[in-house]
């Protein structure tokens, strides 16, 4: 399972240099998606990573607008939990919690709702690539301001040539270094 | 099940008078995502309401983006089928075919990857909410440029009066109407 896994995240996970910025080498994992294969593959290796690396009992998963929300909605099916999205500025109604942070290319903004993480609830949260940290680190704030203890986070591809483990408190679990 | 699940769209789904702008009533389905339950009977819904329409054989499920990513992505993996994202301008690398349209409020532009679908792959159209209709019909040509069957829009909740089906002339499976 692991090595076919390993297989579809080499193959269908493309590279596309200087996008959206020069000097920045985007990883595209459209192709992926669009294997049927990819997505069950996906969930089944990071539910298997989250148990080899002891961390049990989620209540929620959060993912990070928008990839985030492609690769949680089925990782909280596969873990049997809800799912909370971690959104850009503007983009959910009521009061919210917000940080702002700067990304490997500009800055931005996270939100999530008030309300919805219930205090104490053990959330897992899910991006696709591991790059700078800054988003990471930014949705982990967020999601403690709500009132969750974050258990891990999980990606795709972590790119550890920029550092982005070290500026978080929380296990990483990345299903591929490139 | 479908009793459950119209009890679930009931009770979890919020709505929030005046937002984003005034006069909008905006349909807040984060609820319904933080339910264990919500996400899986989405899912189960759509599938038993697929089979009753008799829409079979889809290759690909579509998700509009952000919300129609977190109910598409489950419904590709429950369909065994893979999952392409249409997306906000500028998110997607490479080539794309683009498609602008007006909004309840405001305007926006769609996007999808050039080679995305294959041709003559039939794909199912997700989102949350058909409102006017705008965004949907905008994806129905989107995926149809890309070389697409759109063999239906899903979508949780319908408004009736605003006259979105009728901008549709591909199927149109609502699981609930307000």
């Amino acid at each position: 399972m692991m090595a076919e896994l390993e297989a579809l995240l080499d193959t269908r996970i493309r590279s596309i240099p200087d996008w959206p910025v020069p000097g920045v080498v985007f990883r595209d994992i459209t192709p992926l998606l669009a294997d049927p294969a990819g997505i069950p593959a996906v969930v089944e290796g990071i539910a298997t990573a989250l148990t080899a690396a002891g961390v049990h009992g989620a209540d929620l998963v959060a993912g990070v607008e928008a990839r985030g929300f492609i690769l949680g909605a089925p990782l909280a099916v596969g873990l049997g939990v809800g799912f909370v999205p971690v959104r850009k500025e503007g983009k959910l109604p009521g009061d919210v919690h917000a940080e702002s942070y700067d990304l490997e290319y500009g800055q931005a903004t996270l939100e999530v709702q008030v309300g919805a993480v219930a205090s104490g609830h053990r959330v897992v949260l899910v991006d696709d690539v591991l790059a700078t940290g800054g988003t990471a680190a930014a949705a982990v704030n967020l999601l403690r301001a709500a009132g969750a203890e974050v258990l891990a986070l999980v990606c795709l591809l972590e790119l550890p040539a920029l550092g982005g483990r070290e500026r978080l408190d929380v296990p990483v679990i990345a299903l591929r270094a490139v």
